[in-house]
């Protein structure tokens, strides 16, 4: 009996890219991006190849065909514009070209000595004919005569006036148009992409607590109260204000200040403990307001600009209602009582972790999507998500999955600081954007290495980095009590190195005190109201507002891999430009790293990567200080003072 | 309705490794190596886990399983010994231990100021009789009854007491022969490996005419008189002799001397122009002797350690059988006249290509896989296929399939000297061997790269370089007309670079007499029969014999991957080690690439990479000319004169 099977490819079409773990998970793009996409194809023999890319929305029912170009030596590609949200399919289709393989041929054998053509003209009739019943077939009669027309010219033309009829574009177009793809080949492997809404790529985040938002230790704040603090975020620039979570806060173990186990009567208690009598995570905390004031506050936000992200952290203080409702949801001791959360020999007693692997998962499961979609209906769009990778990674594949159905434009961003892998695989399965180890990385090689980590190797087309300075769980030493160009630098960092920043507030007043000895706040806001004055002066919102600014002004701000690194003679100054096509854009960044000291250096451009002349001035216009160089050659002085001009960020301006 | 599935994955494997094409193609490797296998495994919270390698042959029907190691950073591997050709498969399997996991927590807790136990205790109790009952169901009740009785002993012990118990070593190797294995997970992907014969990856080949047998212009050699050439090889050191083909030539458009269009009487024609009258592909070339003659010659030649290998040639003159009997498998025209090979404007019209795409190629196809089977019946082991790359890759993977399903032995060289990725497919598609690009690589940093890019990256697992000097088809340049010098060089990289090498006769003579202005031989005599002394004076046999020997003495010349270069200060001297571990061998080849001059540099070794002690006295023996130095540091002169000493064969001894 043969063992061969009744079609096998005739030609090869490998390594397709780009695709995560080979295709298992989407890659990731933007509205407004365009994905290049290529392959390897290759045959045995010298025919003429035709190499379409196959396009489809996920859910249609019809491919969309393009032809590819040989880049060099067997590699295919084309580029395809991302015009709208959704899950996009790709995959290549090739085949030989009888026709534009026999022109081919027949101009090769005119240099030769071949006197008789009688029988290649014949071959290219039959060539035509074909085509011409494919063209009758789709009843494009207009096609079909003119294909007719042409075999009729072709058998009266001499072999040496062949090619000036049919190498005409116009012939080779109409060709083109009936191509005989009996004995294609499609590729094996699809290039699956998630195309997003430009937020999940390109946003400006900035994060407090609505029970702080008047400033006020004693007063507890509500949602009605945070319009001013939204207003103030949109003021700075941001187009994202996320709240930690508003819900319930149990009582039973609840932290006191600076994360004490004992706690006073008026103490607040950490919003992460989340469950009391008053509900657990579709409820609000009353001393809030209610789920009705936070529709409002959303929609009230969306007028002026920005989207308020909802914190889903998948935490159950012993008061909330799953306790009572499904303790079989929980972990249990041999005696039946319920495991409060430990890392041995620490112990979390206000804090319940869910099992996600218990009997009744499936309903467990399905009530956390619920919850995501009770806010959705509430009119969220963003959320950061708690501590993502002590959850299975499965469960947000699919929870993300679920949502995406209905409302693609969500967008998930993972709270995961661990270890690189689970980081990453976090990513691949939906989330749209990361925290990162940048908060702690402080040198100007472990900048450069980390960025070009995220943005030229492989993660770039899973992993969307979100730059914060801080977090209201780390205030990295380098912030501890440091000066005004500390946290200048650092916000200029994460926001012209990455697409996405964000920031805690309390940042645009350099707040910095530290618990003694670790990277947490003092008095932290986790676990007591705050008083602060939200026009302090010395404060630094003129600065972030205008790097807000910037970035909204300047196209290449949104490019997540238009960056480039500039060499610079010192080793505190870090040099990199950003760049666009469509609109054109060149940013050159130059930023001095030491808070405590002027720096100056030579920097050295790439003058024919930047699209600059050699020789011939342009001139860089600093954006943020508005001041204004003429430049000439690659090599260019800088020097930042940090108390006055911790940063430059050059316009740089093209002479015409 | 829920979208959930029954099981989810509770952990995270990925990234497995070695692959080829995520698991498209199998990865190759010979008997007598280990393959190193690797995975990212990683899952929420902080259990601990286990992970254990999956393998079995493929047929087998259970898996063996076998316990991986974290190398860093959620990086699991295991390396497994390979013992015996064929198709083999692995894949990991990974779950929580909670019998670990709970050792793990208990002893953390002890650091704490936890006082009571009893939960803990009573939690290490219950996973203790779970293992019991599976070792029950088991039915090994010895170890039913330890599992047992350690819980009886767990119920009475203090808490501080319980690590001193359950970490030994016989209590966890206990544990981890009944683990819960109800929640574990297996990768998706698989390992597939190919295990073939030593002689796959080391080989030395050497090819002759059998015709020119004898060395006489005028008197057709036969298969009988080849035994003289055969013993010469074996006496060179070569494991595989390799004859074009041995089949009937065809007379119609016969090419004459030097590959001219008009033939005389006598001339023997190319014997790659395969069918006459006297048969096709299953038959032999009259002149030559009989299938009979053949198989016996096989014998003979693996009775003196040799294997004849064949040319599977896939062309066929005009008067080969099939062209009468299935002119249907033919590119005809529209005549109805059969094609002749063109590549215009240049035609071969003493050849007809097959067309593998014809109705009924799958007739065709089977014909030739029953021309392979045929001469396999016959007791070949070893092909060396003619231009692979002009037949379609499906069909060598199911030709090579089919063979190696009863003949796992058998290898296939591919003769595809084309582009890389046509290339690489071919060893994907399952040829052993493959030609390589070496012939024309001539300096340092050219073979430094091509050795790198063959035995350090990705081609490692599917590609097996054959590095041959010269062919019939290719006398390089540097070969042309000179001296013994760069004959001993040139085999000398292609012997000691690779662990498969091959060399055309003649080469042995230094002949290098070229077609002018041609990288071909002058009266090649793949178009006559050749004159020539088989023991012509000044012939470099001795020098081939030499190193042949040592490569069969030294294991380090067959692994595939162990070779390392060494930096030198002078171009032209190409210096490298290759090592291996069990049995222990190091050698240290030091090549003058100009056969002109006499070249001297220091080379610089590292000495940890290479096992040494930096100051420790070394031995470094050359065995092509039983000289011997002593060195001690890494830095070290030598001094290569081409016409004495070209090469330096150093056997690094260390002293004890």
């Amino acid at each position: 009996m043969s063992t061969l099977s009744k079609r096998f490819p005739t030609v090869v079409i490998a390594n397709l890219k780009p695709q995560v773990e080979g295709g298992k998970y989407p890659v990731k793009r933007v509205v407004g991006e365009r994905l290049e996409i290529s392959a390897d194809v290759f045959k045995d023999g010298h025919d003429v190849k035709t190499v379409l890319l196959m396009g489809k929305k996920v859910g249609e029912a019809r491919w969309q065909l393009r032809k590819m170009s040989e880049l060099d030596n067997d590699r295919w590609s084309t580029s395809v514009g991302l015009r709208e949200e959704g899950t996009y399919l790709f995959r290549v289709r090739a085949f030989s070209d009888p026709f534009e393989s026999w022109l081919h041929d027949f101009e090769r054998r005119l240099t030769g000595d071949q006197e008789d053509f009688s029988t290649e003209i014949q071959e290219g009739i039959i060539i035509l004919q074909h085509a011409a019943e494919l063209a009758e077939k789709r009843k494009n009669n207009k096609d079909a005569q003119a294909l007719q027309d042409l075999a009729k010219v072709l058998k009266k033309s001499k072999a040496d006036k062949v090619p000036a009829v049919f190498e005409k574009t116009a012939v080779r177009n109409l060709m083109s148009r009936y191509p005989d793809m009996s004995e294609s080949t499609d590729s094996e492997e699809f290039v699956e992409v998630t195309v997003e809404h430009e937020q999940a790529q390109f946003s400006a985040w900035y994060e407090f607590f609505p029970r702080s938002a008047k400033g006020s230790a004693t007063e507890h704040s509500t949602l009605r109260d945070c319009i001013p603090r939204i207003e103030d975020a949109v003021k700075m620039g941001f187009d994202v204000v996320y709240f930690p979570p508003i819900h319930p806060i149990g009582v039973s173990h609840r932290k006191g200040k600076n994360n004490t186990t004992t706690c006073e009567p008026d103490d607040v208690g950490s919003p992460w403990a989340i469950g009391s009598e008053h509900g657990g995570h579709k409820a609000v905390e009353p001393a809030l307001g209610t789920v009705e004031d936070f529709a409002w506050l959303v929609k009230e936000a969306r007028e002026r600009g920005v989207e308020i992200a909802m914190d889903f952290a998948i935490n159950c203080s012993p008061d909330h209602p799953y306790v009572k409702e499904h303790p079989d949801w929980f972990y249990q001791r041999p005696d039946g009582t319920i495991k409060y959360a430990e890392n041995p020999p620490k112990k979390y007693q206000d804090i319940y972790p869910l099992n996600f692997h218990c009997e009744d998962w499936k309903n467990l499961w399905e009530e956390l999507l619920s919850v995501v979609q009770f806010w959705v209906d509430q009119g969220v769009t963003i959320f950061r998500v708690d501590n993502p990778h002590t959850k299975p990674v499965a469960f947000w594949q699919w929870l993300i999955g679920e949502i995406h159905k209905n409302h693609p434009r969500t967008i998930f961003l993972a709270e995961a600081f661990t270890r690189p892998k689970m980081m990453q695989t976090l990513g691949k399965a939906g989330f749209a954007q990361s925290y990162t180890y940048f908060t702690w990385r402080e040198t100007k090689w472990e900048l450069m290495e980390y960025v070009y980590e995220l943005t030229k190797g492989e993660m770039r087309d899973y992993y969307r980095a979100n730059f914060w300075p801080n977090t209201p769980d780390i205030l990295p030493h380098h912030l501890q009590n440091a000066k005004p160009a500390a946290f200048k630098m650092r916000a200029t960092l994460a926001a012209t190195l990455m697409p996405s920043w964000g920031m805690y507030s309390g940042y645009e007043f350099c707040e910095g005190e530290p618990l003694p000895g670790r990277e947490e706040y003092l008095d932290s806001e986790k676990y007591q109201l705050k008083e602060r004055d939200w026009d302090k002066p010395g404060n630094i919102k003129a600065f972030i507002s205008k790097l807000n600014q910037i970035r909204k002004d300047h196209a290449c701000f949104k490019s997540y891999t238009n960056i480039e690194f500039i060499p610079s003679d010192n080793d505190q100054l870090l040099a990199y430009y950003r760049w666009s096509e469509d609109p054109d854009s060149l940013i050159l960044c130059v930023v001095n790293l030491d808070p405590e000291k002027t720096h100056s250096s030579n920097i050295h451009l790439d003058l024919e990567a930047m699209g600059l002349e050699a020789g011939k001035e342009f001139e860089v216009k600093d954006l943020m200080y508005e001041d204004s160089y003429q430049w000439r050659d690659s090599t260019n002085f800088v020097s930042l003072d940090p108390t006055t001009k911790p940063v430059h960020l050059f316009e740089v301006i093209k002479s015409s």
